[in-house]
């Protein structure tokens, strides 16, 4: 021990704590002066070569001074984000995010407990968070939920939960080949793909993923569901759950969830809501009707760093029964066995209820918003949305050279440039075209997807920043660069 | 569209910048005056009961003041964390943090991108930290990866692309029943629980997960591993996976690794390694050579949330074979297909590369904390750590009270104190009653398992903030209070 004498004192914590608070202070400047002014800037930049190059060094060795390294990140990182805060990012579906969600995150990551485990604040602020949930989708109290990274983690938990309650067997223990009765899930044609990677992942196949098709509106057809799963039925298989999307990624086309319930209770069949997009809509006055029969539903995935605008990561998923919902994941090994007291004792620890045993503190950030914002705000920045998206529906019809390829679903508009005489692929190199030259030159960033095979421009108006005349500079740009090909095609 | 006109250009940024500026700087003077002190804490603080009670609350309705939000963190939150970034916090296996940690969890909400898709700095900065792990593992430049929630996730990955790659047909548009054939996967009896959650998520089937009883070192016995496997083989069983673990979660042991793939090589099976303990280890010149074969393993969980002091979260995992970690999770749908350029081009975006679509940007902390402190001076911290375990379990022999009841493996000390006359259950009770009395006098914070039935007080010593007198105090303290408790059974 004689060795051990000279006590080694150094730390990963900074040598002079005052010029780390001094850093930080720069780090708060640069941060509101960017949130502050981020519609003057572009909305996307490509990152140039010379800046990816620096991205190629080896582990470095030796430490290097804190604001350095800052130095580095605001010349190199700060400018080529993705660009999902500024006013005019409506691409995929995200959200903007906020300083004080930003600020939450700073503060959890001081703090930096494990929500996974242990009875301490992290398990009462995300409880707190779930029951506020558990009310905006109308659920009973009595329900049970967890935060996870995102949607995809959001559903593939109510997936799991309805294999575990379903398969009619200990799953868990003694996996699918015992069963010996294939599972069918069934969803529509629209459902988001991280549905299909669940029952994959599942094990359950993805051709078991049944994917009926929508009707018009591109909802799903509740006829033909009945089919199918009569039709599995006669095969011997065994239907364990139906996704409904409240929101599709494509349209925003909310299913018939009062008909799907119904279905699902009488086939006594799992019913999930894929409401990553349009949930947390019920939040807003103009939205809820639309969502009806959600509250009906046994489990659903939401997202709060989509339309609630919280920093990624915030997905949430609501199970109706807790302990169908503990059932399907709790393990506990000699080393998370509780205490009767002190750090490690407490119950329902929600490490029971998901993947992860390790778990960041999401509820902070989460909890910040719903009350720095309150739940009517909220609602109304959501609606705000949806007329936007009117709007520039409205815009698009009363452009000849635009077409309107779907209703509008809450917040997100398909449309298309058409020009005379050219056929499907030259139209869909248009559009790419058209869609490319408006993220090159930073005006706005739509996406992208294919109805019936025909490209289209996506705008999803997940976005608080966003004002009428954004629109307008959209479809005015839109135009221009139309009508600029249109010359030399 | 005449009621459009006025335009409302309300949105969730602050109404008055300036202020928001000022509640920033109060808050980076509040986190560094509370970690440049966290020293004189308790480790931890039972959350009253009064305060438990305010987070029973409705959800709320109306706009708060964002200080006064905060003034309720500080208040309500920020006394009742677990405890982590104390010196003497100890329990399960955890890291402390960094400031500059927490300042880049703050930077990243602020830009907020979606690091799963697109083309921007994300994807670069994710690259390069996952070159740096490939590299810190000795694994070649080819090799993938991708930054996840954690060790659970990491390992689930790990076992997912080998049950993808091994299973000899296509497991995810067929599902497990098809197959027809029992998969069966093999590790020690001392593997971390999440690897049976994966199992059990992935359809295997936890009995299936073959727990291989250990040698007196609690490292897996690999004549009776390799028993089982012929064993199966000859129920007709198929053998995809050996988990091997690089730090168990009781005792830190290191399964012999270089046995494990050559048996693994042998027998045509995928090497995973669960190195969410020790497998940054590797960058320690201490513990490095007893990782030897960690480089030959076919896949990689790491855990940089722990002995690297991210703060939460930051788990990865690395795979040898790039295609078959892409091919067991691509899933591409027409709105993700990839344009030519602009905001939407680019290739292996890392949602092809994990069960996340959305993903929070966990490689700008990474990058932070390995420019800050860079490869040596966090290899040195894990070396100490390393001889601060030795250094307390001399203590533990040399008070005639305590019993050290394993090795110490990596930083991993488990001990308890003994009374003659006392069974095992009472003996049990007793240290369960002294871990208890530590924790609630915030004292230190060391965890507890159960080996061979017998209940242990367990310290992992993943702190860059402890120092030997912590030790001293340590053992002092279970000193005291055993033998308080002497005096009255």
């Amino acid at each position: 021990m004689t060795c051990m004498k000279n006590d080694n004192q150094e730390s990963l914590d900074p040598q002079n704590w005052d010029e780390m608070r001094q850093l930080g202070y720069r780090m708060m400047d640069d941060a509101i002066d960017y949130l502050s002014t981020i519609r003057e800037r572009p909305v996307w930049v490509e990152t140039p070569d010379d800046i990816r190059s620096k991205f190629r060094a080896d582990v470095p060795e030796e430490p290097q001074e804190a604001a350095t390294v800052y130095d580095e990140f605001k010349q190199d990182v700060m400018p080529y984000v993705m660009g999902n805060t500024h006013p005019r990012f409506w691409a995929w579906y995200m959200g903007n995010g906020t300083i004080l969600g930003a600020m939450a995150d700073f503060l959890t990551s001081v703090v930096t407990p494990n929500a996974g485990a242990g009875n301490h604040i992290g398990q009462f602020l995300e409880e707190q968070v779930i029951t506020w949930m558990l009310d905006i989708v109308q659920y009973p109290k009595t329900g049970s939920g967890i935060l996870v990274s995102g949607g995809s983690m959001a559903n593939y938990i109510g997936i799991t939960v309805a294999r575990h309650v379903k398969s009619g067997y200990n799953i868990r223990e003694n996996g699918i080949l015992e069963g010996g009765q294939q599972l069918t899930v069934y969803a529509s044609t629209e459902v988001h793909n991280c549905n299909q990677k669940a029952v994959e992942l599942l094990g359950i196949g993805a051709k078991y993923l049944r994917k009926i098709p929508t009707n018009a509106d591109f909802t799903i057809n509740t006829d033909l569901l009945q089919n199918r799963i009569a039709e599995d039925r006669s095969k011997g298989f065994l239907p364990i759950c139906v996704i409904g999307s409240a929101g599709t990624v494509n349209t925003g086309a909310v299913d018939d969830l009062e008909m799907l319930a119904d279905i699902c209770r009488k086939e006594n069949i799992w019913f999930h809501v894929d409401g990553a997009i349009g949930a947390i809509a019920m939040l807003s006055d103009k939205v809820r009707p639309s969502l009806k029969g959600i509250e009906l539903s046994d489990s659903v995935a939401l997202d709060l760093h989509k339309w609630m605008h919280v920093p990624f990561e915030a997905g949430c998923v609501l199970v109706k029964s807790r302990s169908g919902h503990q059932e399907a994941f709790k393990l506990t090994a000699e080393y998370l066995q509780k205490n009767e007291g002190g750090l490690s004792s407490g119950k329902d620890w929600f490490s029971e209820y998901g993947i992860q045993l390790s778990r960041r503190m999401r509820s902070l950030k989460v909890w910040m918003t719903l009350k720095e914002h309150g739940r009517a705000k909220l609602g109304r920045m959501i609606s705000r949305n949806v007329d936007q998206a009117n709007y520039l529906a409205e815009l698009v019809e009363s452009a000849p050279e635009l077409e309107l390829m779907a209703a509008v679903g809450m917040d997100i508009v398909c449309f298309r440039y058409v020009i005379d005489g050219l056929d499907l692929q030259e139209t869909n190199k248009l559009n790419q075209s058209i869609l490319i030259r408006i993220h090159e030159e930073g005006w706005a960033a739509p996406s992208y997807t294919t109805l019936d095979k025909k490209y289209c421009i996506r705008v999803a108006i997940a976005n608080h920043r966003s004002r009428l005349a954004d629109f307008d500079f959209l479809i005015e740009k839109a135009l221009m660069v139309g009508r600029s090909f249109q010359g030399v095609i």
